[in-house]
């Protein structure tokens, strides 16, 4: 059995297959929905006891009172300061990196003023407070505390709490590392639905916050989006996935190991190849063989490529870019000679990475830009997390004197014919009668 | 009984007051969410037959082909040509001022080169395809194709499909005609919960699009809602509100017809006016007693001013800032001398109007920025509709041989910090070894 499927664009059976590739259905699990409805009821209904009792059931961590789940200042920096230097030395590069890619992203107020001395406008603002979920056990990242508090930061949010479950009252350093870097301004040992519930709703010890990001399991998704309404909330994020459009200019290596750095994620991941060589096709699917056993996560790798991977030959460039349009990437490698000429063909991915040194992983931890990519296609109408997503807009309009007399009968015309007569109304109030 | 509460800041229970006031739970229908996931399988199984037979039995439309359920160019047309000759002027002059306020909002591509030649950057692009929901009967607002059409166009979206219901075949020629001028490329006679599956997933007629916006009954934000993930959605809008600040130097009667402008909308319309002087309260409650019984619409404002009003006593207009950015409103009119003085002030609301002449009504239609704002205090994390909810950004990474050198030992130094050796290994094949 092959190691990874092949698939050609020009066979007849070639766009169900992709779709069938691509096809990925988050399963709603009715078990899931209930329990988290009633842990939020609980956490809104019974604020910290509720807080306590869960993270007591859950976590294995007992205490009196909530205030005892903050993880103070002092561990932070602590765990900052004891880190190994070499680590310690990457996360910082890593963070100003971050925080300079970022600081491109900053909205700012603007207004014009029409000739009638009319001005409209646009003022831009952070949000107040936002809580940063960042998951326990196997799936801490340091990476994506900074990827998450950085812009948060940058946009000018006053008040970043961190939420982070300590199972058995584990805590991990590098997390808190991260977190001292970045700047979040207090951190709670609490995770789950409770976790995301004391953020939206508020306790007495956990102060609501406007909106909570970052990554979890299936609860604290499924909590996410119930929660969503009365915070704002990131995008839910399905399994990583990579495209790489190759012209067979780089190492077949290269391309096979980045293939692996996205397959050894979890058995879910996705990595697609496409290129029009056939020969050259070959030499990463015999790279791969090679590689594969002297990966740690081997396993992972084997199930994700024979799963949902795949190498697909094509006509040309022109079509793999298409392609990739329709596949809308989270990660897309444009692993070819000048790479730019293709930028323009390029309408939908979450990060495009050009030419053959600009290795996903590089991306992933220390290029700049943000690694919360937009998965499942959904790069179609959504973006990477950004300062944007941390500021919010509000419309100025200051209509002179002058300009109400032009603006008024308009209004009123409309109104009248929307059959909304106090509007019209209002807007007639304002002419000048003499 | 008073025509509307009455409130003062400096009481004990006026926090509690407040919060009450502005309670509002959105109800979850279980019939309406099980009428919407059975709608939305018949779509996605049957495609267009399914179509044709909901379009039968809810609008009381019957075909024999989805094609037919099309509303062509040439009828848009008509209808914009035979518009009364004021509607229509006022209809472009309208469109053209949103035009013009939104180009504002354009986000731009932009790219930066560091010294060892890596190039970091966002690339902006349109979203291909969108679909605008425009309700039928009471609720259909010309005024809101214009809104959601014309910041999708300024986008660069290149196909915008409106669905409207046709309720036993009766078309609105308001809003064929602002469909015309607003540049739409499609129109079908379809609604509810079919109309939004036939834009999420497609039929044979219909093309999928890739988000779907504007407003619609409690089926059509249901729909929405479930279909999110596979297209991007706009915002789940609840009640309208408007909140005024006002220091009393405006005439009672334009700050009562404000007020009545939002409480027309419907009962649940929320309508709330903060004033430190007494005396202007009580001519603002005069004046809503003496105008109240000469509006069209006069039995909806009572009920909207009776359950969800309130005029406030606040101790001074910074007191109402405060308070302002607590309501977080979809409206904020600050009817005071110098205006402009507050903004600063104020961090959270969908649109601010500055001065006595900015009525609600001048924005809602013609002025400029958008009216499909935040409601329900998302203000604190959300924004207007925009231009930028029709633009995507991918990141731009091409990172230069040298920059591999650098970033690569801090990627695959993270990376074994995380065990993703996968990761460590990809950024380590790019160093030069020699």
């Amino acid at each position: 059995m092959s190691v990874i499927r092949r698939l050609q664009s020009d066979t007849a059976q070639f766009n169900a297959e992709l779709r069938q590739l691509l096809a990925f259905e988050e399963t709603q699990d009715a078990s899931i929905e209930n329990a988290c409805r009633d842990i939020l009821h609980h956490i809104r209904q019974r604020g910290d006891a509720a807080l306590i009792e869960f993270t007591h059931r859950f976590d294995g961590v007992q205490v009196q009172h909530a205030a005892e789940l903050e993880i103070h200042h002092d561990e932070l920096h602590h765990a900052l300061t004891t880190l190994d230097p070499t680590q310690r030395a990457a996360l910082e590069t890593a963070a100003q990196r971050v925080r300079q890619y970022h600081e491109h992203q900053l909205g700012k107020s603007w207004t014009y003023t029409e000739a009638d001395g009319t001005r409209l406008g646009q003022q831009v603002t952070p949000l107040d407070r936002v809580g940063l979920y960042v998951p326990g056990g196997k799936a801490a990242y340091p990476s994506s505390v900074l990827m998450n508090a950085i812009p948060a930061k940058v946009a000018g949010v006053s008040q970043l709490i961190m939420v982070t479950p300590t199972p058995k009252g584990e805590r991990n350093p590098l997390v808190l590392a991260a977190a001292a870097l970045s700047g979040v301004d207090k951190v709670y040992a609490i995770g789950g639905a409770q976790a995301v519930g004391a953020l939206a709703y508020g306790t007495d010890t956990i102060q609501a916050v406007d909106k909570i990001v970052g990554p979890g399991n299936a609860y604290v998704a499924e909590a996410k989006r119930r929660v969503f309404g009365t915070v704002g909330i990131d995008m839910i994020a399905g399994p990583s996935e990579i495209l790489i459009i190759a012209d067979g200019s780089a190492p077949a290596e290269w391309v096979a190991m980045d293939l692996f750095s996205q397959a050894e994620h979890d058995e879910l991941a996705q990595s697609i190849l496409l290129c029009p060589d056939a020969d050259y096709l070959q030499a990463v699917e015999n790279a791969i063989e090679k590689l594969l056993p002297t990966m740690p996560r081997a396993d992972i790798i084997r199930t994700s490529l024979a799963d949902r991977g795949a190498l697909i030959l094509v006509k040309d460039l022109h079509e793999a870019c298409e392609i990739a349009n329709f596949i809308a990437p989270e990660h897309l490698e444009v692993c070819t000679d000048a790479p730019e000429t293709w930028l323009p063909y390029l309408r939908h991915a979450g990060a495009i990475f050009l030419g053959p040194y600009s290795s996903e992983s590089l991306g992933d931890y220390c290029a700049g830009p943000n690694h919360v990519l937009p998965t499942s296609r959904t790069a179609r109408f959504s973006s990477p997390l950004g300062v944007y997503d941390f500021q919010k807009r509000s419309s100025i309009i200051h209509v002179s004197s002058t300009g109400a007399q032009s603006l008024g009968p308009i209004a009123a015309t409309l109104a009248k014919g929307e059959g909304l007569y106090a509007h019209a109304a209002s807007a007639e109030y304002r002419l000048k009668t003499s």
